[in-house]
């Protein structure tokens, strides 16, 4: 079959791989849809470490093509929603109520990190019964394959912040992420949504997603402007997405005493994440900082499938540029260099 | 000033009574509009016992007519908005998280209860910078009207309900505090809102306000149905909204194992209310009950002011009757004796 | 090997059976020691319904004695401890957070339930890497073996009962679960532990367990004496240990605004479990009734055996009773009838 | 009356001033005790800042001399204890579940910052029914002034940093907030905890209070030693409780993916306080960092001084020194300095 490999760090390409096998409990998937994420550049560019011919992606959605023989809830031919993380559910961490964690830290995300990932015409799930989930009719595949990391990460975002109904919120950066911690953040009961984005696309998309006010970091001071918007208090919960030091800081700045810091953001370098102290009220201000990894399973790909069959949100508007896998080195090259007001970039099979 | 009162049990009429005096902290507030609440017929029927002339209503908006000598944010003239529940703040009830109970139970439930009530010309406010709330420009007095109780208790349904992003729900009675529940629901971001509902015009709101499926009990079994309609696994939260034994047991035969019943409902009568013991996991099946008291405060009051600026929601949608403050008679007849498929009686001063 | 059995309701006996087999994740452990529990003889009275040579028990330590060809972290002779609940890991409830309602309500209750039980020779665990934890050096069998369900439903009537440090508690009935919901409440920091009990012996071991007053409902009016001894505020938590309608009302009775009713009984008989409705403020007094089903698995098994390794606590002060698996006939007896003033009866094997 | 004050930075000394009056709300304070806090050395260092005479010090019991008009609950001779943190409980900050924040970032904070503080014959209470409480008969003074500051901040590490029962915690130095935040991580049920310290007196009491294990970072490193005690995993909690940016460091290294650090210190310097990036998983291992300023209040103060009349705790192992109200500048150097091994210097009235 073919997939798209990492080649070594630096270089991507297409090339033949076997066909994967599942053990007992295990499926192999046919995929249909994919979308490229910025992680895979992070990938690319050496962020997990040297990788010999791994195969990217971990957004994707297929067909069932065979199950191991414990498998008792999929068979051939489902249509199926696969999350971007893919845990070990007996693990500690999945017993301590974080599976994305188990395995060690990260450890739930196994695609194109600890095994193959699913840019390929077949991929591999480990617990198919916990990690597949059935995409209804009314949904496409070009909605639900969303759900895998984008509605799950930019979600988590939002839930982890703890917002209260008619709560403020900001959301650092509107990338694919931020935006649906946007989205997120409305769903949640939030009274003002504040994004902050310089991109005049992205911005509109902010506004389409459920953003009441726009702040564009390139004309106005985000501190500033931010309280002004709060009558001088802040925000019940900023969410950072984009994982830069400087995003992290207003974030810590711009929230209130006894809000809270929700970082969905991944950070590639420098030795530290700095938290401003004066601003964090000297560790005293009860300004809580909150992570996470994209939370995965069936029971949570089952409740985004939900949130699009009930139209509460078409996360479609996200797809800019659409190519087939034929045409993947291509693809990778717009999403990697943000070429053409690039948001995601869905892959066809 | 005139005044709507219950003479006795059972007995209502305008009188006169002297103005209200602030105390050093308080407020007197000149009345400009408020609902008529179930609550107020509960009272009228002997529900919290006898009163000579009580001043009936809790919901109300109006003007500030005079502060005490120590209110700082609120001065005359300001448009405010009171919760149906008005805390003691330094309460140790209110210290421990649990506001509406400061005093001794339901202690925060003041209005036509423990004091004089709002429907009258001008009412009292205690701890005014603590309970009342400035009402934005762009919210009228009829919208804002509806967060003293309606959008304070139905929100509430939802957020004890502990909701799971793309959760499924089930609002038992859709009168208007099911109403906001369902719209609680939504703004919680469920994924599937199912409105349990026998009247059609109440069914048409509740799907105008979010319920993606309704449930008429006098045409389909409920717990059957919802089942159904969860594929057998029951809802995450079921919220209570009528007030009565026969849907209290239905909200708990209808939530999963591990879910949450949360009651929004009065019950008046009975000495029980019963959980169904098998249905119930016979005491195991991790089906926590969750209850409250509308919130109120200033904070909870302007956070729901926020839900209506951004247009989340449009609650006069319930206002089905519009009667002046001298048809107070009438217009308490039509919701006391629920005349013309009344759902909420707005009164203007 | 030989198993102590319900051959049907109301008889039981030892009888000849064939050893168990693991499945390829499962183990299958060689028992030495188990304790007896009241609810083997609800079961024995029919509970859970007819069943023909069911094993009996769900509290057992021992070593194992062979592993599936997917254990990682388990081998012949490791001493190993089992949770009374073995979850499903991957199921949706688990996922949900609640894995002992996997596999439907009550699920994870396998043991003598959904399959035979612990009191044999040898006996099954599913998924033997979550399921099954190790047994630190210096603590004993017949220390470690109330972990399985005593530790862990008792302390669980302490953790869902939200207890804040310095709370007030009450725990109503010092059997075992009681004794243990005694010490878990002094375990998460309650400032005043009330135990509800008549009997001497265990109000004895009440107060070596934590209990700070005892109430002897026989002598006085249990409501009354708690609204005394919290100055007439109700406790923070109200632990129910018993799974009487009775017993619960008193749990909801004494409970102050804003409190919690935390069960852990087992309502084997009634229509209803009564909530009694004017104490439990009409609906609104914010009183949450939480429950669940003893959490089991690895993770929690680890930490029970913490405490014991951490010298926090001497369980075995109930041992009351010490039998031969050979004389298991008499050691059933004495527990089913509750003679000499028995707690727990051991079983050494 | 004498008080002791900062009489500009770096300068402290005994002053006469006039008696405080009490508003209608407040009331007016005999001191009885008082211990001194690292914080009222930084105060005079300048750390919030110059100050002109400010009357230093904020943990105290004493009895009332004199209440305003409104106060319903004390009244002149009761043996009062008022917390460091006397919060407006109005404010929204409060209404939003965080009282230590009223007024602003730490507003509730007030003693020796925003007015004057308890280090003088008589001391000013804001909301006394809300901000005094009781000293039951059975707890000294020199006992009862523990919970003002050093058992309500030490508790609070233990608290935020959601212990599970039979949880792994470490506490990173064993000053006297470490050492109470050792107690609580008992408290709340930790099976393992670790104290940091490499003084031996320290050490000493941390093992008293409740350390399981003590680590000195002079001899071994802390981080790898704590992941050996912990089987490579590393801990549930961890607590900072000294306000150190190494310390700070290593809390988030030593603290498994999915835990919790929770910060007690106050950090006095630098621009940052620095997160490790790697360690702390990019940002994605689920490390949540909490803070919290001591929390003060009415039902605060009575749950702590439960804690001391059921003898769950004697903090008076910490009081190393002894002197009188007159010797206050010599109190004051042998605690500013950190003479003779001093823990915390009682102040006699």
């Amino acid at each position: 079959m073919k997939a798209f490999v990492m080649k070594e760090i630096g270089q991507v390409g297409l090339v033949e791989k076997p066909m994967p096998q599942p053990g007992p409990l295990d499926a192999v998937v046919r995929t249909t849809a994919a979308l490229i994420c910025t992680s895979d550049s992070h990938t690319v560019k050496g962020g997990i470490g040297p990788r010999e011919n791994l195969t990217l992606g971990h957004e994707a959605v297929g067909t069932v093509h065979e199950v191991g023989s414990e498998v008792k809830d999929f068979r051939r031919g489902d249509r199926v929603l696969v999350g971007a993380i893919t845990p070990d559910w007996g693990d500690l961490a999945s017993q301590n109520g974080y599976p994305a964690q188990s395995g060690g830290p990260l450890g739930g995300f196994k695609f194109a990190n600890s095994k193959d990932g699913v840019f390929a015409e077949y991929f591999h799930v480990n617990e198919a019964d916990a990690n597949l989930a059935k995409i209804p009719d009314t949904v496409s595949d070009e909605m639900a394959v969303y759900c895998a990391d984008m509605l799950s990460t930019g979600f988590m975002g939002a839930e982890n912040g703890d917002i209260p109904i008619g709560g403020t919120v900001a959301v650092l950066a509107q990338g694919p992420v931020g935006l649906m911690a946007t989205a997120g953040a409305k769903l949640r009961g939030a009274g003002l949504v504040i994004g902050v984005e310089s991109v005049p696309s992205r911005q509109e998309l902010a506004r389409a997603y459920g953003a009441d006010e726009i702040v564009d970091f390139t004309k106005e001071d985000v501190v500033e402007r931010v309280l002004e918007l709060t009558q001088g208090q802040g925000v019940d919960t900023a969410i950072e997405a984009l994982g830069a030091n400087v995003t992290f800081q207003t974030a810590v700045k711009i929230t209130k005493p006894g809000g809270t810091i929700s970082n969905t953001g991944y950070y590639g370098e420098g030795e530290f994440v700095n938290i401003p102290r004066v601003e964090w009220g000297v560790g005293m201000a009860d300004k809580t900082i909150a992570t996470g990894l994209c939370p995965g399973g069936r029971l949570r790909m089952e409740r985004l499938l939900r949130i699009l069959e009930a139209k509460r949100l078409d996360p479609t508007q996200m797809t800019t540029h659409t190519f087939s896998f034929d045409d993947m080195e291509r693809a990778f090259e717009v999403a990697d260099k943000k070429l053409e007001d690039v948001v995601k970039v869905l892959i066809t099979f």
